[in-house]
C-alpha cells in the first residue's frame, strides 16, 4: 500500500546546513554536506512525490482528549477527520493518541485514556503534559526508525520541541494562538507549520510557514433544518454556543439579543475562572424565557440546537484561531453573525452566509436583517468551503509540497 | 578554568550500541561501532576525569519557581545550593533557570520570571510546562554545541525527554515521585538518574540508577536555639510545617498533640483542592491556644518558628521523596517525630535525633519522651549528614563516576 521514502538532510540545523524554508543552500560545510547527501540520496530515494502515491504519515494528536473527542475538543475532532480521510484515500497512517481513540488508522498509545490538563490523578502524575510528551516522543522515536515519510503534528509545543532533532519532515498545525513566550522553541524548530486561518497565520513566525488551511467538518452528516422560517415566530431563537468567558462574549450576545427583541439560548460550559464574569455579566440577564441557558450540550442535542436556531451569535473579543462552531452552524444552514475579528471575516461571507459586525449595536441591527440570508446558501458554502474533502485536499497538497521541498533541499 | 571533554557514544541507544548502565558491550554492530568510537576518541578525549579537575556543568532547573525560591520550592532551593557550591569549588557551571534567579554561576534564561504551573498568563501561554520545555531545550541545544561535559537535570520529565537524543552525559535528580504512567519516557531515557533517598530510589527503574543522594542545606546559616528546654514549659510548642493536605497529616499532628496534652502550632498553605479536608479534619480542632495556625511562613519567621519548637511532627501518609523540613529542624537542633514511611527512617535516627513511630498513639507517646533527645545531637547530625558540603561531595563524586563510566563505555 505504501512505498517507503527517506528524505534526509533537511531536519536539525547545523552550521552550514540548509533551512527547510529556503530552497537553495550556499557555501561552506553546507556544500560539502549536500554532495554527501546527494550521493546517499541516489541510492535511497526510490520514490518521487506526486499525486496518487500513498504516503506513510504519522498523525500526532494531543492526549488531553481522545480522538474524536467525547464532547469538547476541536483539535481532536479535526485530527480524527483528517486521519480517517487520509486512510480512506489510501495513505498508510499511524495515529498517536490515547488508547480509547476510534480511528481507521493504526493506533499507537502510551496511555489507555486521555488526561485533561489541570486534572489530578491519584498515581503521582503531576502534569498531564507529561503524557502528551510521552506520546510525542513515541511518535518521534518511531520516525527515527524510518517508519514515516512525514509527521503531522497537532500536539503543539510538545511536538515542536522534539521535532528539533527530527530527520523526518514535520508539519505542525497550529490549533492554538501563538505566544511569544516560547520564541526560543520556534527559533529551534527547523520544520514547517501552518495556521488554521489567515488571521491566525499573521501572528506566527514566517520562517517555515505554509499557507493556512481552514478546518472542515463532515457536512454530509449534518441534517439541515429546511423548514421555512418566520423571523417573527415567537418560538424562534438566536444561539450562543461556547464557553461563558469574557473572550467568547456570552454577555455581548445577551445585549445584542435584548436590543433586537429576539429570544436567545446560551449553551456551553462555565470554567471556574470565568465564574466572576458569569455572575456579574451573564446571570443577571437570565430570565428563563427570553434569555435562557441550557448548560453544556453535545451530540444530537447540540446539532438540533444549532439547526433550529435563526442565527448563531459569535461576538468574540479574542483572537480565535478558527472557530469551528461557525462552520457547524453553516453546515446546518444556520447563518452566523460574528464580530469583525480574527478568522471571522474569512469564514462568514458578509450579507450572504451571515453578517460581520463591529459591535453589539451592529449585531442587534444585523439580527433584524436575518430574513435577507438564504439558509440554503449557508449550507452550500459549508459544502463547498468547509468540508472534510476540501480540508484533506489541502492537507494532502501540503504534504506533497513538504516532501517536494525536502527532496529539493536534499537533492 | 575548565578543560573541554567530549565523551561520545554513550547517548541515544541504537541497535548494537551500549547502554550507559552497562560497562561492557558485546557483539554485532556494537563492536564495529566501538572501534570507530575508540579511534575518534583517541584524538578527542584530552581529559581524564579525576578529583580536582574542574568540569563544565549545566544545571537545568525548573522554571516554575526562581532559583533560589522566594518561599516554597524545595527543588529550586537544592539547585541553588548545589550550583553555588560547585562554582565555589572551581567548576564552570551554567544555570538554566528563570531570569530573576540569583546564582554564582553563569545564568541562561528563556523567561525573565518563573511561571508556576497551573497559573494563567494574559498572553496565551496556556501551559507553564512549555516554558519549562523551552528552558530544557536551550540547555540541550547548548550541550549539542559541545558546551558541557555533563548536564545535571533537575527539571524532571522535560529534561529526560530531551535527553533521549543527547550525546552529552545526563544525570537526572528525581525530586518528585516516580509514576508508571510515563514508563515509555523512562524506556527511551539512555542516561543516569538518582533519587534523593533510598526509599524513593526503590520506586524508580534500576536501569541507569546511581546511588541516592540525601539533600543538604546551609546548616551554618541556621542559628540553633540553645536555651535549656523544660518539657513542661507552658509556652513550649510542637510544630507542624507543610501543606495542610491529607498526605502531610496536619490532622494527625493535631490528634497526637491533643493526646500528649502539648500545644501545637500549624504553619503552611492550604491548596484549593485541600479545602474539604481542612474544613472537616483540621479547622474543628483549632482553638487559637492549644492548637493554633499561623498561615504560610518563610525566611526568618520560619527559622524562628522551627528553632523555638520542642519538636517537629512529621506524620506523613505519602511517599515523600525526601522531606526537607526534617533537616531544617535538625539544623536548628529541633528533634523530629515522624511516621515510619518513605525517607523518614533514613533521616531520623530513632531515639537520637527524634523518634520514628507507626501511628498517632505512638507519636503522642514519643512526645512524652522528648526529654530523652539531646538537641545538640540533632544539630551535630545535621552538620555531619545534611550539610551542603556533604551533598556536593556526593554530587561531585557522582559526576566523576558518570564521566568515568561514559569514558569506559566509549573507550
Amino acid at each position: 500500500m505504501s512505498t517507503p521514502v527517506t528524505v534526509i538532510g533537511t531536519g536539525p540545523r547545523r552550521a552550514g546546513s540548509c533551512s527547510p524554508s529556503r530552497l537553495s543552500c550556499s557555501g561552506g560545510a553546507g556544500s560539502r554536506r549536500r554532495s554527501v547527501i546527494r550521493r546517499s540520496l541516489a541510492g535511497r530515494l526510490r520514490w518521487t512525490p506526486h499525486m496518487g502515491v500513498s504516503m506513510r504519515i504519522a498523525q500526532l494528536a494531543p492526549t488531553f482528549e481522545r480522538v474524536p473527542p467525547r464532547t469538547y475538543g476541536g483539535t481532536e475532532l479535526i485530527v480524527g477527520l483528517v486521519t480517517d480521510e487520509l486512510v480512506r484515500r489510501g495513505h498508510d497512517v499511524t495515529l498517536f493518541a490515547s488508547g480509547d481513540s476510534r480511528t481507521a488508522a493504526r493506533l499507537r498509545s502510551v496511555t489507555p485514556e486521555p488526561i485533561r490538563y489541570g486534572s489530578r490523578t491519584d498515581d503521582d502524575l503531576t502534569h498531564a503534559e507529561y503524557l502528551q510528551l510521552a506520546n510525542a516522543q513515541a511518535c518521534f522515536l518511531a520516525a527515527a526508525e524510518g517508519e514515516f515519510d512525514l509527521i503531522h503534528n497537532h500536539a503543539g509545543v510538545e511536538g515542536m520541541v522534539l521535532a528539533a532533532t527530527s530527520r523526518t519532515p514535520v508539519v505542525s498545525t497550529m490549533h492554538n494562538p501563538f505566544t511569544a513566550r516560547i520564541q526560543s522553541i520556534w527559533d529551534a524548530y527547523p520544520w514547517f507549520h501552518h495556521a488554521v486561518s489567515a488571521a491566525s497565520a499573521a501572528t506566527f513566525p514566517t520562517r517555515g510557514a505554509l499557507p493556512p488551511i481552514h478546518h472542515g467538518i463532515d457536512v454530509d452528516a449534518v441534517e439541515p433544518d429546511r423548514r421555512p422560517r418566520d423571523i417573527h415566530d415567537p418560538h424562534g431563537y438566536l444561539l450562543f454556543l461556547g464557553r461563558f468567558s469574557a473572550a467568547k462574549g456570552a454577555d455581548r450576545a445577551i445585549q445584542a439579543a435584548r436590543r433586537s427583541g429576539r429570544r436567545l439560548i446560551l449553551a456551553g460550559k462555565i470554567d471556574p475562572h470565568d465564574i466572576t464574569h458569569v455572575r456579574s455579566a451573564v446571570e443577571p440577564w437570565i430570565d428563563g424565557d427570553h434569555i435562557r441557558t441550557v448548560g453544556e450540550v453535545g451530540g444530537e442535542t447540540k446539532r438540533a440546537l444549532i439547526a433550529g436556531a435563526d442565527a448563531l451569535l459569535f461576538p468574540i473579543e479574542w483572537d480565535e484561531p478558527f472557530g469551528l462552531v461557525m462552520i457547524e452552524a453553516l453546515a446546518a444552514g444556520t447563518p452566523v453573525i460574528g464580530f469583525r475579528r480574527a478568522s471571522v471575516p474569512e469564514v462568514i461571507e458578509d450579507g450572504r452566509t451571515g453578517f460581520v459586525v463591529d459591535d453589539v449595536d451592529e449585531m442587534a441591527a444585523a439580527i433584524g436583517r436575518l430574513a435577507d440570508i438564504d439558509r440554503a446558501a449557508c449550507r452550500r458554502a459549508a459544502e463547498k468551503r468547509f468540508s472534510v474533502g476540501r480540508m484533506v485536499d489541502d492537507v494532502e497538497a501540503m504534504f506533497r509540497s513538504v516532501l517536494d521541498r525536502a527532496a529539493v533541499v536534499a537533492g
